[in-house]
Parts: C-alpha cells; sequence; structure tokens
C-alpha cells in the first residue's frame, strides 16, 4: 500500500481553491488533502447555507468554522447528517481577545497613554504612575473561552487571578493552576474592595447588562484598570465616564462600546485614561490562522483516533 | 519554648523604623523581627557606606538590596565578614523591566499607537495593523535576568521564542519550557530573517554597541517590531530612525535611548511607529516592591534551611 493510500484523507470547502491556510493545516495535522467523494473528513470554510445538501458516505467528521453554531442548528444541518460528527470552532477565537485583553490591561497599568502623549523625557513625572501586575488581583468575570484563555497570560506576571463564572465550580484548563479563584457571579459583590483590576469577557444578557455601573466602580480602588472586550453592554457608560473623569478609578481599557461604534466626540475618545480600540481585538487575518491553528490540531486528533476538541453535542443544542 | 523562641530572629536596618513592607517580608518569609544583637539574620536597604564595621557573631546571613555589588567588593564589607554569608538582590528586579517589554511589544504588534491618536472608530483602517504574537518567532538577544523572566511570559501567547546567549548553551529556569531556543551570540546574523521580532536585553559593552544597525533592521520583516529596554547603545538609533521612516519594520519600543534623556523634537518623539517610555520600567516603588518579595523568599529558605537566592561568591567576585 502507498503511503498515500494509509492516510487519512480530508476535503475543504466550499472556496475553490481552498485557503492556503487551510491546505497546510491539514497536512501539518498530519492528513493528506482529497476531494470531498474520497474525503473521510470535511473542513468547510464557508456559512451554513452553502453548506452539501448530502455528504458522501465516506465523510465521518465536518469541522464548521465557526465558534457559536446557532445558525448551523437553524438550518438544519445536523439533522440532515445525523451520522456525521460536528466540531464548531469554539475556543479557537478567544487566545486573540484575551491577549487584546492583555494589551489593553498592561498599557494602562504601565501608564502608556499619557506617556506616549507627552513626547518628552518626564521620567519624574511618570515614575510614580507606572505600575505592575505583579502581585495585584485581577478579576476576571465570565470564565469562557476569553476568560481561560486569559488566564495563563495573566500567571507569569504574578498576577493573583479570581475567575468569576455562574457555579463557582473551580474553572480548569491547560495552563490553568490552582492558584486561581473561582467565585460564583452572585459573589461578585464581596470582591470589588480586594480587586485591583477587572476584565469583563462575560457574554451580554439581561443579567449582565450594566454588571459594572456607579457603585462597582465606586468600590475599586483609585488606580484599577477596567477592562471590557466583550460585549459594551456589560458597562454603564455613563458611569464609566463619571468615574474616569473625577479619577475614582486608574483608567479603562475598551475594545467595545455602548453606543457601538463610538461616536466622533464621545468623552471616551476624549478622557486621556480611557483607551478605546473599536472592536478589532479579533480581526478577519487573525480569525483565519486561529481556525487554521484548530483545523490543524484536530485534523492531528482524528488521524490519531483521539477525541475531537468542541465536539458539536446535537441533543443539547452547543 | 515559647513560639518567638523556636521562630528565627531577622533585623532589618539601617532605617528606624524599617520600611513596612520589608518588615511584612520578613514575617511573610516565616521569621520574626528583632534587633540586631539578638538576630541571625540582617536584611540591609541602605547603601556600603553605612554598613556596620561589625556584627554581632549571632549573624549568620546578611541579604543586600542591589542586584550589581561591585561597590560592595570595593568597600571591603566581605571581606571584613568573613564568617557571614551574603545574597544580592540579583534577579528581584528583571520581572517589572520584562513586563514593561511585553507591554511594548504587544501595544505595537496590536497598533495601539495609532489606535489612540485616531480617537475614532475606524475599524476598518486597523483591521489588517491588528496583529499578535501567536505563532511569531520573538527573539530575546540576552538572556540574563530580563530576558530569562520575559520567557514565561512570551510562551503563553503562542510566541516562539529564541534565546541568545554568549555560549549557546540552552536557558533553562522557572517557567522556561523545551521549546525554547537558545543560539549563541555568534550566530545572531542568521537568525533575522527567521525573527518576527526582537527584544534588546542585553549588556551594554564593547561588543554589543550597536548590535542592531542599518543591516539588521534590513533583515527584519516590515511588520517586526524592535523593543529596547537595556541600553541605548545596543541600536544604532541613526538607523532605527531611518529603518522607521522608511516603514521597513512595523516599529519600535524603546525604554532606553541613545541619547538619553532623548531630546525634545528628536524624530523618536515624532514617528507614529516608534513608542518611547523614559527609561521608567522599574520605577522605584516597584524596586522596593520587587524587593520585599526577594527578602520574603530568602527569608523562607533561610528558616527552612534552604538554599539562598542570589548567594553572593565572594572568591568569584560576584
Amino acid at each position: 500500500m502507498r503511503r498515500s493510500e494509509q492516510t487519512v484523507p480530508v476535503a475543504i470547502g466550499p472556496a475553490v481553491p481552498p485557503p492556503p491556510l487551510l491546505e497546510k493545516a491539514v497536512l501539518e495535522g498530519g492528513a493528506r488533502l482529497a476531494e470531498l467523494d474520497a474525503a473521510r473528513a470535511l473542513v468547510w470554510s464557508g456559512g451554513p447555507g452553502e453548506f452539501p445538501n448530502e455528504l458522501p458516505g465516506s465523510i465521518e467528521w465536518v469541522q464548521l468554522p465557526a465558534a457559536g453554531i446557532e445558525d448551523w442548528f437553524t438550518a438544519g444541518i445536523f439533522a440532515r447528517h445525523p451520522g456525521v460528527r460536528f466540531t464548531s470552532a469554539a475556543g479557537a477565537f478567544a487566545a486573540s481577545v484575551a491577549e487584546h485583553a492583555l494589551m489593553l490591561l498592561l498599557a494602562g497599568v504601565r501608564y502608556l497613554p499619557e506617556q506616549l502623549r507627552a513626547a518628552s523625557w518626564r521620567q519624574r513625572d511618570f515614575f510614580p504612575h507606572v505600575g505592575s501586575l505583579r502581585g495585584k488581583t485581577v478579576t476576571i468575570v465570565g470564565a469562557g473561552g476569553i476568560g481561560r484563555a486569559l488566564i495563563p497570560m495573566l500567571v507569569p506576571l504574578g498576577a493573583h487571578v479570581i475567575a468569576v463564572n455562574r457555579t463557582g465550580n473551580p474553572v480548569t484548563g491547560p495552563g490553568i493552576p490552582d492558584s486561581v479563584e473561582t467565585v460564583p457571579a452572585d459573589q461578585l459583590g464581596k470582591l470589588w474592595s480586594r480587586t485591583d483590576h477587572v476584565v469583563v469577557a462575560a457574554p451580554a444578557t439581561a443579567a449582565t447588562r450594566h454588571l459594572i455601573g456607579a457603585d462597582e466602580l465606586a468600590r475599586l480602588q483609585p488606580t484599577s484598570w477596567v477592562i471590557n472586550v466583550a460585549r459594551g453592554s456589560l458597562i454603564d457608560t455613563d458611569a464609566l465616564v463619571a468615574a474616569l473623569a473625577a479619577g475614582q478609578i486608574g483608567g479603562a481599557g475598551l475594545d467595545v462600546t455602548d453606543p457601538e461604534p463610538l461616536p466622533d466626540g464621545h468623552p471616551l475618545w476624549v478622557l486621556p485614561n480611557a483607551i478605546v480600540t473599536p472592536h478589532d481585538s479579533n480581526p478577519p487575518q487573525l480569525r483565519l490562522a486561529a481556525f487554521a491553528d484548530h483545523v490543524s490540531a484536530n485534523v492531528a486528533r482524528f488521524v490519531d483516533g483521539r477525541e475531537l476538541l468542541a465536539l458539536v453535542d446535537v441533543e443539547r443544542g452547543y
């Protein structure tokens, strides 16, 4: 038997030719590229509307390109292919957003915005304002993909991390040490006084709207930075502007805002202790690269017969 | 025997009263505070000029506050106290500088300076410029305290790290995985083409002057950031300004410059892809906090009879 016949054949669709990054990912995962009819797996980079009505009987597994797959349920894709395992891209895009959150937090804590504006060697003016995450407590509200990706980035900086989730069940995962505290969301009110910095990474729901408002901001420290990489509605913008203007907190680093887009002339564009990036923590070229990494990892697992990442649970609907 | 008699007595000098942060550090290390005459160890936060000519015979160990201890050799302190072990603060101050380097690198790679200046929701303009360290190769020139502290901060971001030292002997230490490559300095020329970003963290010597000049900059990528947290002289400033102005590299993040202080109106203050902070990566309040952490760790080791950190080798002179 030739080597190519021993290697697992994987198809990529729907774009012809497929993105080179995805071809590379399949090969790096240890499989070979094949046409759909001759493949055991399909890596799909399009939407549910373009998805084939029928798949060849040889297809055992389909990798989807999205983290949230509500549309795929709505389109009936899973019901139509009952014998096929589907995996989503859940978790694949979290790392870039977490990296952005870390950047905003470090830039704030180390007083970068004022230093950039100064354009002058004002060492003695800046010294007292340059902080560090070492020994500081960072509370991450929301322990989904982004929160869990951020924890291993914060720990080597010497920060103490508190992860807030719904249940309070200890957050675990690769690179998450036992020293990380997990606190249930209904205890969040008790955390503010011992929180140095907050990263908001929770989903936007009725329950999380204005999770951070005037009361919460008043209980943080004058050196606290508030970072939001989730949804603008989780923070009460008016209360935040008031706290920033009064120096009640150190500053805010926001990749998402309410309203969004943030209109020109808004106070958040002008306040010296606010950093706003226009929801660009995960731009298209980084999304494709992250999807390719995910594909490569899952192809390797498929080839080895190991458990796949982000397997869709069709019964439970996610 | 009362508990206080079982606990190791440690003195702090010369300031009276001692800095509360140092008192706390001694207690956290598991020792108790004592006068010099009744102590087994001395934590010293002053200079060599104020150091006692004679120490009580009960003193077994002295913790010094400096990382470089040439002055203490010159003052004859070690020769005068042959039966006493001395430890320096070597390594204690590296983490803050490493954190600053990470901040400069992330701010650059994620295009923060332009985004701050824009003060407008220009998402589509920024998307193509927002990068990530994931999958990128970061070459750290110099694997001393700062370089070794930076490695564990970069690894969880998915960066591949190349550490450059004199010998090429593999760099090891807490949080440094086997995936880190170590390359000897005389092979540096071969690294530029596969380097995405450079962090300069080497000592300033005749051999390292203008380590990064026009040739090296020409071999980096148009998206490469060059970070310097060591000494300004390691980079040829004129060549750097030319490369930045031409867009030959992505940008430069500099906590040290040549000349230093950087005069008002210098091109590095004006170039949009240069970030300059005025040598404030390790300001006084962070130095004291870092020294306290070091004291706490070493007191705990002394109490437990374990090996002390940064033990001075009097024979070898460091």
